[in-house]
This record gives C-alpha cells, structure tokens and sequence, in this order.
C-alpha cells in the first residue's frame, strides 16, 4: 500500500490472511493491497490502481463487478429480512425460489436441493449423505471416498483430504484415511510422451481399477472429481474420460459427485459441465458461480437415488442431525436468484462458450509456440499456460524459482491480474464471464509481454 | 401454510431443509413456514403471523430483527464492493476494520482474526490451526481432542464430532477417531444427587484426568468447550467449574479453545464468556452474535502462543494451505462492523444482563416450583426449563413421548417460539438481546399457561 496508515497497519497487526505468508505479512515484508470497488472485469484498489481481474476474484465473480441488480436485490432482502433460519420447514421465499431456479437449470435426474455457505461446506454435507446413504443401505463399510490427485475441493479437513495438492496436505495432516487418490486426467503429465489421448484414457481407467481392486468395492462409497480440474491446473479432461470413468463407478455401484463448484452455472459454455462432458452425477457440489460470490452461498443438488434413500433414512430415524445456521441464508439466496436472472438476461452462459473460445484460440496463437510454453489449454472461460524449462524433454522449472509467480507479478506491474496456480508453473485465466473480445486481448498482451520479460 | 401456491409447492419438492424429518417434509406431513419480516423481537410469516421469537433465531438475532443500520451497511457495502477474496494479503476496509473491532474486544492475549462463514468451518478452522501449531512444535503425535458430551461445535465431519449429541452421531459415522469426550459439567444431572456443586466440580476434573491419562498428555491437543453449554441443554457451569478445568490443561500443556459462538458478543451479559467464567481460551470461536446472523460471518481468534508458532510455520513452510473463497466476505464484514456498534450503541451488553436476569428470575418464580420442572436454570440472556417425570426422582419421559415438544408447540399456538432442545425434555430461552420485561414477562406466561397445558 501507498497510503500507511490506521487501516494499513490494523491489517498487518490484526487480520489473519488465507492462504497468506504469516509471517511475511506481518513483518510488512509481502504485499497487501486494499480492494474498494470494482466494474466489469475491473477492480479498484485504495491506491487508485484499476486492474483487469482475470481470475474473477477467485474464479467466482461470474457476472462481473459492480451489478447494481445484484446489489439491490441484496439491499432490498436484507432491509426486508436479513435472516431466518432454514431448520424443521422454515424458509424464505427468495431460498425457495432459487431452490427451484437451480432445480430448473440441473442436469437431469436431481431432486432437491441443499443450501450451505462455502464450497467446501457443500463438499463437506455431500460427504456427509453418502455415508448416511450407505448406512441406511446397511452398506456400513462402503464408505472410502475416491478422489484424484490435484483435485481441489476446499481446504477443511475432510475436504482438504479430498483435495490433492501438498500444499493443503502438509503440517496438517491430510489426508485423513477415508480418502484415497487415483491419477489427474493430466495429460500433459501423461507418464509416457508416446501414448495417445485415448491410451492415456484407458491408464486412467487402469488406475482406477486398481485401486478400487486393492480397497475393494465394497469399501468405496463414491468417486468426486471437478468437470475439469481447477486449481490443479486448469487441465480438462483428455476425450472420453468421464464416459469411461462413469462405467467403471456404475459397474462397483460407486456414487459420483460432480464437484462444479468452478464450473456450474456457465464457466464451460454450458449450464452445467456435467452436461458438457456427459457425467451422470449423484450429487453435484455447486458455489462460487451460483451467487457470483455476491453474497456466500452453496448448494448441494442431491440425485433422485440418493434423496429416496436419505428421505427414507428419516422416516426410519427422524430428523436429520445436519445444518449450518446459516443454512440457505436470504441474503445469499436474493443474491443467487438476482444473479441467475442476469446470467440469463444478459447471455453470459454463451458469451463464456464464445469469448472463452476467443481468448483460448488468441493465447494459443500468441504462446502456443513459445519456447517455455509447454501448452495452452482451455474450455469455456477457462484457459491455463503451462510453463516449462524445455519444451521437446517436457521439464520443469524447478518450484523453488517461482517462475510462474514471476510471470504473474510481471502482468500485475501490467495492469492484469492472473493467478500462478499452487503445483506447477501454471498461469491460470478464468476471466468474468462477461469479458469482451477486446478484454481478451489485453489479457493475451500482457500475459505475452509478462512471459518475454521473465523467460525471454 | 395457509396458502397453498407455486412456492408451497416448490418448497416441498425442490428445497433440502437442514435438521428436518425429509419424508415427512416432503409428503407435507411436517409443517412449512414461510417468514417475512420481523422487527425486534418479533417475526411475521406469509400467512400473516406475528410471532415473538424467545430464540432469536438460532440465538444469533442478537441485535434483533430489522435494523435499518444493518440492513443499510450491507446495502451500501453490496453496491461499492461486493465481493473481492482475501488470500494473499488482500483486503477490504470492512473486513480490515472488522478484525481490529474483534481485538479491541476479545479478551487479553489474543493475536489475529481469520474470518470464515459458520460457526462449525471457524471450528473446524482452529482444530486444523491446533493440528498445524503441533506439527511445527515437533510434537506429531499430540493431537486429539478432547470434546464434552453434550457439547456442540457444529455438524461438519469433525465439528459433528466434536459436538457431543446422539441426534449428530448416529448414521454418520461420528464421532471420528480423532475425537475423545468427556463428562459435560450437568450438575443437574450428577451422577449421585446427594454430590454437592463442588464435589462435582472434583468429579469432573477426575474425569477429565483420567480420560487424558487413558490416551496420554502427550496424544493431547486441545480442550473444546463452550462457557455454557449451549444445544446440550443451556447449562451454565457449576461454580468453580472453568478454573479447575483450567489448571489441568495447563499443567498437561493442551491448548483451550472457547466455542464462544453463542456466547460471544454479549449474550451472557459480558463481551464473551471466557471473561465471565476466567477462562484462558488459546484459540475462540464465533460466529452467530458477530453479526446477529445478518450475513454470514465467522472468526476464529487467535491467541499469541499460538499464532507466534504459526507465523515460524510459515516462515519454514510458506504459505499456509487454508482459506475459504468467501472468507472474510465484505457483505459480512459491513454487516459485523455495524452490528458491534449497534450492540455498543443500544448498550445490548448490559441489557442482556439484565433483562436475562429478570427472565430468569421470572421464569424461576413461576415455573420452579412446578411438579414436572427440575430446574430452571440459565446465565444473561440463556434461559432453559427442564422438564421432568418425577422431581424428587429425578426422572425423565420417556424421549419417545417429545414432552418437550409438545410443550413448544403449545407455546407457537400462543405466539411464542422456544425451543425444545434436541436431547432431553428441556424448553430453551436465548431472546435478542433487546428483549424488554414486558416481552421477558410475556414468554413466561406462555411458558406456563403452555407447562400447564401439556402436564397438568
Ligand atoms: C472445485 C472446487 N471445489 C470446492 C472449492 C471450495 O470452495 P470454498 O473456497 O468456497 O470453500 C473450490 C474453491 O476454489 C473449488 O474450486
Ligand atoms: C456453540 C456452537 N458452536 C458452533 C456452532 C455451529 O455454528 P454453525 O451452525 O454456524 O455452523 C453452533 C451452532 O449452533 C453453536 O451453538
């Protein structure tokens, strides 16, 4: 920060930072920067700086900023009824609303709908009911849960379990046993350069079957995976694999949990990306796009085979010993509805599948070719740079360079903000999805400029 | 419902409502209740209803309903800044301001804010902060935690375990391994009547020793607890209770963390409860009286001791690997920094001491002579009466027969909501904190007229 003063320093002395250096930041040594408003694709910080957000927040601010419908609908709900709670049948009218506003925009085969605060917190209820399920099944030991390496599904303990990053494992102790990991649909990382997508597919499967042969079936209740893998990398996934993997799950009576906590509600140019890739989920684990992160929401869409058996559950047991106080809270739900009408007014869902297509095509052509671009993928409003030390051997720069967050610091200095994902060098876009063709060549410009600077 | 329309019918067929009976729900055998407005300690719904809430909610309405200073902090915080995240050492003025309001009022010693979105992830948050700070110390092993039965920390997977009710075990698979309980301070229900308060004060400490001599200090984390236990039955601690507890982790050198998400912020007449009962908490969790459930805040405070040890872990490690997408949310933070005020500012602090005690006293003269009352009981604004067979023998109903619930549903007919705790016989009080003697007068007299109704 320019301006050092009560606020700045407040927040180097009291403000306990996410996924922050602690120590750096409060010796003042990592930088701290103070959001105060935002338009568009475009935030504001206190120092008068204006950047154009390519990673919408946390790819979460699918609208844009600054949607004064949004905000109203807010001001209105909270002056109205800022809260109520959601236990034994009570209910706002803008929860049960968007309750059956995202029914209607679901893949097929969903019933109902539960509402929760964060990503993980659905990752976490989701969970929950699947053990519930088999319990109720009299399945007691179906309950492993199968994720894949690089996977991201919050950072709580069970959800950080069912994330595959190291940075959320190590000093914390995850993952916790109930979680076992199967191989990223990575192509790029494929193990053998030789092998053609569709191989590398049928290894994936392998992978899979093994594993699952190794704990047997009758221990693993479920198999969550992201449509496409997020902070991971931002791979989607190789032609073919979710049928695949569907196949195998549908074969060992595993439930699947499509985690769209990135991609529902239009990041991939379709409403959902379990649509787009042809999975069958059980239970969809949404958030982020489900608000544009106007207000915190998430929602867990349970599956018609899973709510019979947790309705049955009831009527054998009673009530149901699950919520959050905050449970389907009617800010969060003015929010969603005010933003699931705009989503459609303004066509953002196909403005995702154009621009999204733009942007990828335009970073393709302009590093696609670049010496220490080892690939550019993408899908919808989604796209990643990988960088590498060479390109032909497929090496990596060693993680202590940092050279993806040097790329990054160089596009901030530029005026563009992007995101070095956690394992790898990897710049990661995940733009509003309501960026314009224009946007999207200024974000291919200075990532170009960024990566000349740093590499050459 | 009165009216049976479009969103009746939506909210039976789409909306997964948290602790409810789902296949009644659904079927429409469970009552539905659409709210829609409430001021102070009232609510209205659909269907013309004007109810005084003696809950508040969740008791999280601390402030009460409609308060225009709220609901324009969020409105005027929604149109300039929605959203933007907080990883990395970015910041809003409210978030920032926020933190520094929480330090001013939380007892000696604490260090940082980390702000998350419900009582349960800010648990869940500090049991990974506890696993973390052991692994730096280089103390592997030191990591259980010890819980009370009849305490509750939320219903995640691990904040469900915590908590120490059957209604949140059963059918989940709960509690997890990493959790081990001990006897909850319920002096009503000692054991052996004839021990004195302090003798049970002796029996609980004993407990308490030898559970950790059981698994060994050295396997030992942290002490969970809240002041006064809250959805166990409202039980404040016998005399003398904390201190002793108190002296034994400190001498076995395991770490305290205070559930102080209800009784934070003023709810026991005092900012929080550890300074009401001379608690040293390490690490405090809050939530619901943070923003008197306006918008979903969380934050978990963090004591010197501990946080000097997780500034060194990042210094060795990096980044700490935790973080929601919606922590600290601006909407929630405005939200925070005009409740405190208003609790400033309405002295609600020392109202809740007062009219609490008027409640109390009240509801002690007219119900505690009662045949099948056994106690009532309570601290500031925390009221409960616990229902019983027979008095002099301390015997329960049957659970089969929900007394307490049916006294609950006498009281609805009348206007009032309690609560019929989830695990006994037990009528819960936590009213805004606003409450007057006229309403505290008006619960107490349908709380009778309702005793009087069910059980004669
Ligand atoms: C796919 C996915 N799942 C879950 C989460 C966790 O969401 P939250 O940060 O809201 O807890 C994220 C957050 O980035 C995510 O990308
Ligand atoms: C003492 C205590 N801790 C934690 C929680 C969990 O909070 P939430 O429901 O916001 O997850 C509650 C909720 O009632 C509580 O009373």
């Amino acid at each position: 920060m320019l301006t050092n003063d009560e606020l700045a320093r407040w927040d180097r002395e009291s403000f306990f930072h996410p996924s922050t250096h602690l120590g750096q930041f409060a010796r003042g040594e990592a930088p701290q920067r103070i959001v105060t408003g935002g338009e568009g694709c475009y935030i504001t910080d206190r120092d008068g700086n204006r950047l154009l957000d390519a990673f919408a927040g946390l790819y979460c601010v699918n609208v844009g900023y600054g949607r004064p419908e949004i905000a109203q609908a807010i001001a209105d709900q909270a002056h109205q009824l800022a809260y109520y709670h959601a236990y034994a049948g009570h209910g706002s009218e803008a929860a049960i609303t968007l309750a059956q506003m995202v029914m209607d925009r679901a893949p097929q085969g969903m019933a109902r709908v539960y509402f929760g605060l964060s990503g993980s917190d659905a990752n976490e209820t989701n969970i929950k009911l699947v053990w519930y399920y088999n319990n109720i099944l009299g399945r007691p030991k179906k309950k492993k849960i199968i994720s894949r390496w690089r996977g991201y599904h919050g950072s709580g303990l069970m959800t950080g379990s069912l994330t595959g990053l190291q940075l959320f494992h190590a000093k914390f102790d995850l993952p916790l046993d109930q979680v076992i990991h199967t191989e990223a649909p990575y192509y790029f990382r494929r193990p053998d350069a030789a092998m053609s997508e569709s191989d590398f597919v049928g290894h994936c499967v392998a992978q899979l079957e093994a594993l699952i042969a190794e704990h047997g079936a009758d221990t693993i209740a479920a198999f969550i995976g992201e449509p496409v893998l997020g902070t991971g990398g931002i791979v989607p996934p190789p032609a073919g694999y979710w049928p695949a993997i569907q196949e195998v799950l549908d074969r060992h009576d595993i439930l699947l949990i499509a985690d769209e906590v990135v991609t529902g509600f239009g990041r991939l140019g379709t409403m959902f990306g379990s649509d787009h890739y042809g999975m069958r989920p059980d239970l969809i684990t949404s958030a982020k796009g489900l608000t544009s992160a106007y207000a915190p929401l998430s929602a867990s869409i349970v599956g018609q085979r899973v709510w019979d058996v947790l309705a049955r559950g009831t009527d054998e047991n009673g009530v149901m010993g699950h919520g959050w106080t905050y449970s389907a809270h009617p800010i969060g739900a003015a929010a969603g509805v005010a933003n699931l009408k705009l989503i459609d007014s303004l066509g953002l869902v196909g403005n995702a599948g154009t621009v999204g297509a733009y942007l990828n095509d335009r970073m393709q052509a302009a590093l696609g070719d670049h010496p220490h671009v080892g690939e550019v993928r993408g899908e919808g409003m989604l796209c990643a740079v990988e960088l590498v030390a060479d390109r032909d051997a497929r090496r990596f720069f060693d993680a202590s360079e940092g050279t993806g967050a040097k790329v990054v610091a160089a596009m901030l200095k530029r005026g563009v903000i992007a995101r070095a994902m956690p394992q790898g060098d990897i710049l990661g876009f995940a733009p509003p999805l309501c960026l314009t063709r224009e946007e999207a060549d200024r974000i291919v410009a200075v990532t170009t400029e960024a990566v000349a600077e740093v590499l050459g």
